[in-house]
C-alpha cells in the first residue's frame, strides 16, 4: 500500500477564492504563509542583469553559501563552514533532504501538534512514523523538554519549529537548551525549521545550532526575504552529514534556480527594505490582536514571531474547513482552516496570515467583524 | 543504517575544471547534459516583464498545464487532461514524485545499465531496490521486452529513458509496444523519462503513453527548451494517481519557480529558435561521429537523440575517472567518466556532451586528437 498523504485544505479554499476573483469578487488573501510583497528592489535589478547576460545552467552559488554561512556568525555568533550549507529549491525539499539524511523507513519522529502540515505529510510519504505531541496553550503550542523526555518509546528524531507555523510561538532559549540536553542524552536527531527567523516581535528566536551543533537547520528565502515564488532555501548540516546531503541533492534535486541564487545573495544587503516589511507585519499583528478578541476570538496563541495568528474559534465552529469556506463566500476574506495543522483539535481553530499590506488588514477586519458578530453564540472571552 | 548514495563523479571533474578556469586555463565544458545556450529570447523578455510587475508567491500556472497537455496532442496525438500534468522544480524532483506515487520501500525497480546516475541513487535514497539490467551494444544499451520478460522475480517497476542518457539511443516504437505488453501482463508500473524528447536526429522518439496510458512520464524544460537553470519540469500521471501526486507535490516541494512557469509558457511558442539549437547539435554530432573513430573511439552507441556520445575507451583506459581528469588537465576539455552511468563497465567508457557551440566542438576535437594519438596502444577500430 502506497502511503496516504493528506491534501492541504487551504489550497482548496484558495482555489475557491481565485474562482470568486475570476467572477469579479474582491478577495483578501490571508490563507497562505507568504509575503504579498515581492523580492527586494535591488535583488530584482540584479535579476534583470542576469537574465540578459547569463545562459543559466545547472549551477550552485559558492558566494551565496559563503554569505549564508557568514549570517550565522552575524545572527547567532555561530561558526558555520561553507560546505555545511546546502542550497535547495525552497524549504520543502530541504526538509525532505534532512529527513533522508537522518532517518530510514520506520523511524519515529516527534513533532508538535498543531504544526505545519507538510511535516506530517512528508514523514508519511517517506514511510517515517510521525509521533504527534499534543501541545496546547499551556505549552504555548510547542514541544517542551519535559514532554519530550517523557515520550516512551524514545523517538528517533524530533522536528522543531520556532517561530512556529501556525502559531508564531517561539521556544525560549532556556527551553531550547533543555530540549537539546534531552536530545543529546537520548540520541534524538533534530531538524530545526528556522524559516521564520528574522520575523519576531519581541525577543528574536535563537537557533537550535547554538545548543545542539549536530542539529540540521532548515531555512529559506520565502519568508523574511520575501521571495517565496523564487524557490530557494537551504540546509545547515553537521560536518558528518555533508557528503550524504550533497549526494542526495545531486540526485534528488540537482540544483536550485540560478536567478534565485543570484538575487538571494543581493537580498542579504537589503535589510532596510526587509525590516520595513517587518514593521508592516508588526502593525498588522497589533490590529488583529486588538480586533479579534472583540469578535469572540480571544483565545489566541502568543504570536511571538512569523506572521500568523492561530485562534480558537470553538465558540463559532467545530468544522473549520466549512467555516473558512463560508467566511470566504460571505466576506471575500480567505483564511486557513486549523485542520491543516492539527487533524484533531484543528476543527475548532483558524489561522490568519497577516503578511499583507496594513490597509488590507484594516479592510479584512471591517468585513469580518459583523460576520462574526452575527454568528456569536456565547459571551465574549 | 541510512542509505548510501554515490556522488556524481562528473561534479568532481567539473569542480576541477572550474578551478583551472579560475587559474587562467581555457576550458571546454562537455561534462554535463545542459545546453550552453540560454532560454529563448521571447521567454527572457517575458521574464523581465514579470520581474517588474509581479510579487511572485507560491503559484502554479494553469495556462502552462494546459499548454503542456496540448503538446501531447500535437506531438503524439494523445489526449492528456490538465489535471494529469503536475508541475515540478525540474525533472529530478519529478522523478522522486513518480517513485513516491508508485512504490513503497523494498519495491524492486528495473532499469538499464548504463543509465542516468540519479535513477540508481534516488532509488537507493528512497529504499527501493534497483534491479540493474546490463544492456550492451547488441541491445543498443536499452532494456528490451525479452530481457524484461525474463526477469525473475518480476520487478515491481521499470524506469525507461528514450532517448537515453548517457547513450542517446531511442527505443523503437515496436519495441516500446512490446515492453508495454510485458508490463501490462505482469503488472509492472513504468516511469518513462522523456526529458530528451524533441532532440532526435532521425526518427523522433515516441512516448510510452502511446502504448501504456498508466505510465508516469517525466519531462522538463532543461533540454529541448534550453532552460536548465530555471528549474522547471513536469509529470504526466494517470488519472488514478492525480490525488496522490498533487498531495505529494504540496508537501514535498510546494510549487515550482514562478518566473520559470511564466517563461516556460512562452518557450512553447519559440520553436524556430529551439530548432536552431537542434541544428547545432546535429552538426556537432556529425563532427564527433567523424572525428572520434579516427582517434580510436570507434565503438560508439548510436546517438539517435539527446546530445551525448557514449564511447568505449577500453583501448585507452580501465579507469574512466582518472582518464577524464587527466584529459582535462592536459587539454582543458572536460567530459564525464562512464562510472557515473555504469558502476561496472563504466570504467572503460566516457561520455561527451555536445550541447555547446560548433566552434567549441571543433576546438575540442583539435585539442584531444593529438592527446588520444599519443595514448593509443592498439590499432584503430
Amino acid at each position: 500500500m502506497i502511503a496516504q498523504v493528506e491534501p492541504f485544505h487551504a489550497i482548496a479554499v484558495s482555489r475557491l477564492a481565485h474562482d470568486m476573483e475570476a467572477a469579479g469578487t474582491n478577495v483578501i488573501h490571508m490563507e497562505f504563509g507568504q509575503p504579498s510583497t515581492g523580492a527586494p528592489v535591488r535583488a530584482i535589478a540584479l535579476a534583470h542583469q542576469v537574465l540578459d547576460n547569463e545562459a543559466m545552467g545547472y549551477w550552485e552559488s559558492v558566494p551565496l553559501k559563503d554569505r549564508i554561512a557568514q549570517s550565522y556568525a552575524e545572527n547567532y555568533g555561530l561558526d558555520v563552514e561553507r560546505e555545511q550549507v546546502i542550497l535547495t529549491c525552497g524549504a520543502s525539499p530541504a526538509f525532505v533532504m534532512a529527513l533522508s539524511c537522518l532517518f530510514r523507513p520506520g523511524a519515529r519522529v516527534a513533532l508538535a501538534r498543531p504544526g505545519y502540515v507538510a511535516y506530517r505529510n512528508s514523514l508519511k510519504a517517506m514511510y517515517l512514523e510521525p509521533v504527534e505531541m499534543e501541545c496546547g496553550p499551556d505549552e504555548r503550542f510547542q514541544v517542551t523538554a519535559a514532554a519530550l523526555d517523557a515520550l516512551d518509546p524514545v523517538p528517533d528524531g524530533l522536528i522543531l519549529a520556532s517561530p512556529a507555523n501556525p502559531t508564531g510561538t517561539i521556544i525560549l532559549p532556556q527551553e531550547l537548551a533543555a530540549i537539546a540536553e534531552v536530545c543529546r542524552r537520548k540520541s534524538i536527531r533534530v531538524i530545526s525549521d528556522e524559516i521564520y527567523h528574522g520575523l519576531s516581535y519581541g525577543v528574536p528566536a535563537t537557533s537550535m545550532l547554538e545548543h545542539l551543533p549536530d542539529a540540521i537547520v532548515v531555512n529559506s528565502f520565502s519568508k523574511y526575504f520575501s521571495m517565496a515564488g523564487w524557490r530557494l532555501g537551504w540546509l545547515v548540516v553537521p560536518p558528518d552529514l555533508i557528503d550524504a546531503a550533497r549526494a542526495r541533492m545531486g540526485s534528488l534535486f540537482l540544483t536550485p534556480p540560478v536567478l534565485a541564487q543570484k538575487a538571494g545573495l543581493v537580498a542579504f544587503e537589503c535589510r532596510e527594505e526587509l525590516e520595513g516589511h517587518l514593521e508592516t507585519y508588526a502593525r498588522n499583528r497589533a490590529i488583529l490582536l486588538d480586533a479579534l478578541p472583540k469578535m469572540g476570538l480571544g483565545r489566541i496563541a502568543p504570536p511571538d514571531g512569523a506572521f500568523y495568528i492561530y485562534a480558537d474559534a470553538s465558540d463559532f465552529t467545530d468544522d473549520s474547513l466549512s467555516f473558512c469556506t463560508q467566511l470566504l463566500r460571505d466576506t471575500g476574506v480567505c483564511i486557513a482552516p486549523g485542520i491543516d495543522f492539527d487533524p484533531v483539535d484543528g476543527r475548532r481553530f483558524i489561522r490568519f496570515s497577516f503578511a499583507v499590506s496594513t490597509p488590507l488588514i484594516e479592510e479584512a477586519v471591517r468585513r469580518i467583524e459583523p460576520w462574526f458578530a452575527a454568528r456569536r453564540v456565547t459571551a465574549p472571552a
